[in-house]
């Protein structure tokens, strides 16, 4: 599958603004660019050196369009490997539409959502998980998640399972070529190296498998319900965090969210918080539609903030008991707020009265004292917030997987390589073996893109955005 | 005024895209970004031509932020005449963020607005005319105002200021050398070919100043308000217009305007539609709020389009004449709608009846039937609308006035010429004559930006977008 049409798209966001670009690709881009654009010099675009830019103005039919900057990148040395001309418009919608519709009309067709990138791909200037990170890192919204997809652009995810995958192929070549002296039973495979391959492989496995939940959180974000009683200061604890991290926030536009739901980065890492309905009542009111929400939202999340108001004198330990038991595997972070209205003597009682009921204070649970008007106690919030996570493998620059597809293809594999490894522990013949084996190095060759389908790309790349 | 500092800015709009543009201007544009910016090649940035490209790495404290394109414009080779560098990154806002923090932590800040261009104009790549004309090129959304601002921009009006400016400063030369030798009475100015050039420049003057007229229809379109009794088929019509145009305003997005005024290019043109609330009764309801605010409306527009139902018995005559007299300066576009529901003789009759009351046939207004329904007459309705405007200053590529600043400047140049010429028909002496034209050559010279203030200035680029 390779394409010698020539396809056009924006590639800035949609909008006005100072420049635009406007990238086409393809065999004749530079040709039929020359076509429309005279050079203040004079000098013919098809004669100049890649990764030059040269001023000049784009004309149709004898009608000035724009004054523009046109760079050319010349095949192979280009992001699709082919021919590539990006045109710096000026940023009027006007401008734009009539450029692309110029070229729209002689020898360009709009590109398809990711299609440069598929190009990139399919020219083997990207292997597939590097081409899927271009995606993850456009959208990256945090510093974890940019580390991570910058980590996977660069290929250091598929490097590992390329390098596995050789030494995996080399042994499944031995093996099938024992197959061809079957009848004098040599061994060029050695299966003491083999059985450690193996072994080593599916260690990695099972890291990089186990990596998708840290990954997971780290693209996606973590949920967290805020749930409590009306007035416990839900509200004061979410605006308290979100003016530290306001400086931040507002100077990336467009992060704002639905207002029930508020996005704050801690620690490179992005939470959305879920304001729920309080809940107010027990047994009777539980059926009400408002609760159900509630329920639902804290089925969404991970983490459950319960607030309770610690100047109160009722316990709150009834209610947190019963919502902890109603949602056993969320993480539980129980927040005692407005110790500012109380005595240092009343905050030491209050951490021991809630202390002591059993099954309370298991590993999934926190309990924190604070005062979300005060901001005391807040900083200790954030970090109970990250303790639930390990960070561990994001500080040590381990590889994560954050791709869903890429977890599938590794589960897959591991069952293979598993097989394989049963086989040889019961002495399964070499050409048994050899199938497992290729299924195994199927699932790698996804990943990497060694092994795809037509529908396998066009999944992938659909989720790009236009021009890139 | 001169700068030496280094500012930096998004240069595409915000929001997220496959890439976003950032543009860093000053002395030492090329040496921060060399800091941090490793290129694949290995090569440093400062060695590099100018108008060349490099594939590289932006990395801060050994983080990598982004894989990047860096383009290079050394001046005076830039748009601002300074060292440039553009910074093609990924279009994350995350990436876009991080980047431009890490230089303004080091030795650039935020480019106020338009601040490139006044670069480009102190630095002399721009006169001032010509700098205007880019914000006016970024905001063009149709064909006229995107002719209108890139003729500005390539100098066709400034140039036209300058050529008259150079004779008259050629001849106020002349005059204040005779002044040196007054004793001697002399006349180095040839007093008719002098008579003649003032003469001239009162002609272009007119010329330019009436052109305004149109310019700021191309600028900021026509304000036509649809007036009529209720369920006369305003909307139908409106939306026959739009639906019929649908096409090209639905590719540029961001034009839709608020739903009671929607906007229609029509041959290039744009018309603003302005809905509004039926006229219903006569004098009892006049003064009532809803009737006002149509008249509010009326007032703010140039077209009055009186729409009733031709299949209606009964007589609209009464309406228009109350209408025109009410709007005597507006210009009226009467229509008869629904003639599908009527004979053809029926049609021919309605012309004879509105054709009859005198004073209604003016040169101001235009009689049309038509079917908003079926789209009869749509056409014949859009061609009175371009009639109102004389379009052939932009057919014939005149130079039209569009920016107010120019127009005022343009007015006060005329009285000081028009100065000129009485004086010189009443015999007055070089001494008197060379103050008005010194008059005159400053007002020139404000258009051009040969005479400037600092407020000045301020005022035309604080309307500019950040990062031009």
């Amino acid at each position: 599958m390779t394409y010698t049409d020539n396809i056009i798209a924006l590639a800035t966001p949609s909008g006005v603004g100072a420049i635009a670009i406007i990238r086409i690709s393809g065999k004749n881009a530079i040709t039929i660019c020359e076509t429309f654009f005279k050079s203040v010099s004079g000098k013919r675009l098809i004669e100049q050196d890649t990764h030059s830019i040269h001023l000049g103005h784009i004309i149709d039919d004898g009608r000035i369009l724009d004054e523009v900057l046109v760079s050319i990148f010349k095949d192979p040395q280009s992001y699709t490997g082919e021919n590539v001309v990006e045109i710096s418009c000026h940023g009027s919608l006007y401008i734009q539409q009539e450029i692309i519709q110029l070229f729209l009309r002689n020898g360009c067709r709009i590109a398809n959502p990711g299609e440069f990138t598929l190009r990139a791909f399919l020219n083997g200037k990207l292997d597939l998980s590097q081409a899927e990170a271009v995606a993850d890192l456009i959208s990256s919204d945090s510093e974890a998640s940019h580390q991570v997809a910058m980590q996977q652009m660069r290929g250091g995810f598929s490097n590992e399972i390329k390098i596995l995958r050789d030494e995996l192929l080399n042994f499944a070549s031995l093996i099938e070529l024992e197959l061809d002296f079957a009848e004098e039973d040599v061994e060029f495979a050695n299966r003491k190296q083999f059985k450690e391959l193996v072994t080593r492989i599916i260690k990695v496995l099972k890291h990089l498998i186990d990596s998708f939940a840290i990954g997971n959180v780290i693209k996606n974000g973590i949920p967290v319900a805020i749930v409590g009683e009306p007035n416990v200061g839900k509200s004061t604890l979410l605006n308290t965090l979100l003016n530290e991290e306001k400086a931040i926030v507002s100077e990336i536009p467009g992060t704002t969210r639905d207002a029930i739901e508020d996005e704050l980065i801690i620690g490179g890492i992005s939470f959305r918080f879920i304001d729920t309905a309080g809940i107010r009542d027990t047994v009777d009111v539980l059926e009400t539609i408002g609760i159900k929400r509630t329920f639902e939202k804290i089925e969404q999340s991970q983490v459950m903030m319960y607030l309770f108001d610690a100047s109160e004198s009722r316990s709150s330990m009834e209610e947190i008991n019963k919502i902890q038991k109603k949602f056993p595997d969320k993480h539980l972070i129980v927040v005692a707020n407005k110790v500012d209205k109380i005595s240092r003597e009343d905050i030491k009682e209050l951490n021991v009265t809630l202390n002591v009921p059993d099954g309370y204070r298991d590993e999934r649970s926190h309990f924190i004292t604070l005062s979300a008007k005060t901001g005391e106690g807040v900083e200790e919030l954030k970090t109970k917030l990250l303790d639930f996570i390990n960070t561990g493998a994001l500080r040590n620059n381990d590889t994560i997987i954050t791709n869903s597809r890429h977890y599938d293809a590794l589960l897959k594999a591991l069952v293979e390589i598993q097989k394989v490894q049963q086989g040889m522990n019961s002495g399964l013949t070499g050409d048994l073996l050899a199938i497992d084996i290729r299924q195994a190095l199927y699932h790698f060759g996804e990943i990497t893109g060694e092994i795809t389908t037509d529908d396998l790309l066009s999944n992938i790349f659909a989720n790009f955005c236009i021009g890139k």
